[in-house]
């Protein structure tokens, strides 16, 4: 499929075909897919956890309220972000949006494979990043930012994406 | 060229060719796959200036430090936030994450129209906000998020991308 088509055809998928599994070749492109993303001062503030531990999947479940699909997902990819990697005046403060960059193109990577995501936020709410900090056991200084199910969808259904014109200005 | 290969070759470029135009079909594809991208409780939190009047691309290019590319530039689209639409616990705060999903979109329908792009980071800087504001008569509660340099690109050279091993677990 053509980037073109892959961006129009992604939507959230909350459903996936139990047992059907992501394969590592499968993960190692989604991750490389996320390390491409542009970032500020190419700072790369993330990490990658590649969860497929049952028990650490049901207990992120049963602390957020938006990740029921983690259910029949084969896995989990928490990405985490490194505010330090940022401390100068020109690059500070711009962790979210280089995390966001690279949970955009693990989206787009796995449509591209023929498998389905659904991006569930964790920061900037401190409840859920302490509750998975612990979960994961985490280092001090690396933060949770989102969770992605990932597995073979088992729902169809366009995009909920649309052009709105009444959000454009041209000057 | 497929996603995956367009998230590959995708890299900020700062040199373009000067007079060749981008077209307003290319422009409309850019902005759709920008309105294409998820967000928080699906609330959109954006809205966009495609910048073609070449005196407000100079005021942005003399006042915010590491947008020089504008001079070589076609157009720039500026991509602003609206964080008013997100007021409630859940969704409240994602904007940042959100617009920078849509930014990602369009850095990557850049490329898959033969076109270049560079995301110049304006948000959380507060001085770069309230001069872009200013240059642009934004409204109160439109914050300008990040400005994208778009045109025909006019230098070579690979992705700063790599996979780095380092940067994930397994559990």
């Amino acid at each position: 499929m053509t980037a073109t088509q892959v961006i129009r055809e992604r939507r959230s998928i909350r459903k996936f075909k139990k047992g059907e599994k992501v394969s590592d070749e499968q993960v190692h492109l989604l991750l490389e897919a996320a390390m491409l993303a542009p970032s500020a001062c190419n700072t790369r503030p993330w990490e990658f956890i590649v969860l497929r531990n049952r028990e650490k999947l049901d207990e992120i479940r049963s602390i957020h309220p938006y990740t029921n699909m983690l259910e029949t997902a084969d896995l989990a990819i928490i990405v985490s972000a490194l505010p330090r990697t940022q401390f100068k005046a020109i690059d500070s403060g711009f962790f979210p949006q280089d995390c966001a960059a690279a949970t955009q193109n693990i989206l787009l990577e796995a449509v591209a494979q023929g498998l389905g995501a659904c991006w569930c936020g964790v920061y900037p709410k401190e409840a859920l990043i302490g509750q998975i900090t612990k979960i994961l056991d985490l280092e001090a200084g690396v933060v949770p930012f989102c969770v992605i199910a990932v597995g073979v969808p088992d729902e169809t259904g366009g995009s909920r994406g649309f052009y709105e014109e009444g959000k454009v200005r041209f000057i």
